[in-house]
C-alpha cells in the first residue's frame, strides 16, 4: 500500500489516496486512533463517486470510525473487460426495450465482478488493518450489493455490513446470502427504476443473519434520505465495538 | 378530564390516569412544560399493555415528550360489544383451523372498533391539548394500524405517525391509507405470527404520503428490538419540531 496524495479536510478528516497492486483506493481517517473501519462500497467509478464518499466517510469519522474505499474492476481508471462491457450494453438493451433483464444477464455482468473484487477488498483489508491508525472491528457499508453478500461469508474480519439493495443480483447470491450470519441492515429505495422490488424483499427475507432490519424508503436509486445516514452509525455503533 | 390518580415514577416522570367520559387513559409527562405530546396506541387491555406502554412513555419522557393513552372500546374494563367478541371468536377459530381470514370477519371485527375509538381520541386530544403542560405538535405511535390510519387522515393536529403493521387492516382502510399525507414510520415484524407479510407491504405501499420509511425486523409480533423506540424518538423529532 502507498500513500499516493494527502490532504487535511476542514473537519479534520485526513484523507489519503493509495495504491495496491495497481488499485486506487482512498482514506479517511479521524482524529483519534485506532479507529474502528467502515468500508465504503459504491457502483464503480471513485472520481464520479466521490462526493457522495467523502460525504459518508466525513459523517462516519464525526462518530470515530475509519473509512475506505477502492476502486472497482474495470472502473475509473481502471482497464476495462470487453466481457463486462457486453453484459452492461445487453443490460441497457433489455432495459431501454422494457424487457426484464435475463438471469444470464446479470450473472453475465455481476458474477465476474464479485470473482474478481472480493479478493481486492480482502487485501486492501489486510494493508489498512496493519496502519496503527486503523483498529478494532470493520463493518461494510454500501453497493455493489453483491460484493457485500459475498464479502460477509467469505471475510471473518467483517462484524457488520450495511447493505444498499439497488442493483442486480445473481441467483447464485441468494444461495450465499443464506450463510450470511453477521447483523446486516439492509436499504431498499421503493421507487428505484433500476432495480426490483420483490427481488430486493427477496433477499431480505434470503439472509441467513437472525439480526437484520430493512429500511425501505420512498424514491428513486439516489434518493436514499440523508437521517439513513445517521442510522447506519446507529446500526455499526451497536456492531463494531 | 378528570384525573384520578397520581404518581411520581422514580424517572421524574409523572404519570396521572384519568377518565374522560367513561373512558380511561394514562398521562405521563415530562419534567420540562409544554412538552409535545405522542398518543400511545396499543390492542387493548390498558393493565395488561402498561408495563410496555410505561417503557414506551418514559423513552418519549426522557426526549422531552409527554405521551398519553386511552382504553380502547370493549377492552380492559369497558363494557363488551356482543357483535365484537363474535367477531373475536371466529377470527380465532378461522386461525386454529389454519384458514386464511375471510375479509368479513376482518371488517366486521375492526370497522366498528374504528369507529368507537377514533372519536373518543379525538375528544382525549381536545382535553389533553387544553393542559398547560401539553403542547406544540401531536404524534401517534403504535397499533392498531387501522385506527392509526384513520386518525392520521381525520385528525389535522396529528403531525407524524409511527404505525405498527401488527394487525389486520379491512380492505376500506387501504383507500384511506392512499389519502393519508404526514410523515410515517411503518414497523413490520417478519415474522409476525397473527400477520400477512404481504398485506403488511401492500398497506406500506398505499400510503400516500411521500414520506414513509418501513422498519422490518426478525421475529414474532412481540420482538419488536428495543432499537426501534430510539429510531421512534428520531422519527418524531424530525417531524414534531
Amino acid at each position: 500500500m502507498r500513500f499516493t496524495s494527502e490532504q487535511r479536510l476542514d473537519d479534520g478528516v485526513l484523507e489519503r489516496e493509495f495504491t495496491l497492486g495497481g488499485v486506487p483506493g482512498i482514506l479517511w481517517t479521524p482524529g483519534a486512533a485506532p479507529a474502528p473501519l467502515i468500508l465504503l462500497g459504491h457502483p464503480g467509478g471513485l472520481r464520479k463517486m466521490y462526493p457522495r464518499l467523502v460525504a459518508r466517510a466525513r459523517h462516519a469519522a464525526a462518530e470515530g470510525y475509519a473509512a475506505a474505499t477502492i476502486e472497482l474492476p474495470g472502473s475509473g481508471d481502471r482497464p476495462r473487460s470487453a466481457a463486462a462491457e457486453q453484459a452492461r450494453a445487453d443490460l441497457r438493451r433489455a432495459l431501454r426495450a422494457g424487457e426484464p433483464v435475463a438471469d444470464e444477464i446479470v450473472d453475465r455482468l455481476v458474477l465476474p465482478l464479485v470473482e474478481a473484487a472480493v479478493p481486492e477488498w480482502r487485501a486492501a483489508l489486510d494493508a489498512l488493518l496493519a496502519l496503527p491508525e486503523i483498529g478494532g472491528p470493520v463493518g461494510y457499508a454500501g453497493g455493489v450489493i453483491a460484493i457485500g453478500i459475498r464479502l460477509a461469508v467469505v471475510e471473518p474480519r467483517i462484524s457488520a455490513a450495511l447493505l444498499f439493495a439497488g442493483s442486480f443480483v445473481p441467483r447464485a447470491l441468494f444461495e450465499e446470502a443464506r450463510q450470511v450470519t453477521i447483523p446486516l441492515q439492509v436499504l431498499l429505495q421503493w421507487d428505484d427504476e433500476g432495480n426490483d422490488r420483490q427481488l430486493a424483499l427477496d433477499l431480505f427475507d434470503a439472509f441467513g443473519t437472525k439480526e437484520k432490519t430493512l429500511h425501505a424508503n420512498m424514491g428513486g436509486h439516489t434518493g436514499v434520505p440523508q437521517f439513513e445516514g445517521d442510522a447506519g452509525n446507529r446500526f455499526f455503533a451497536r456492531h463494531l465495538k
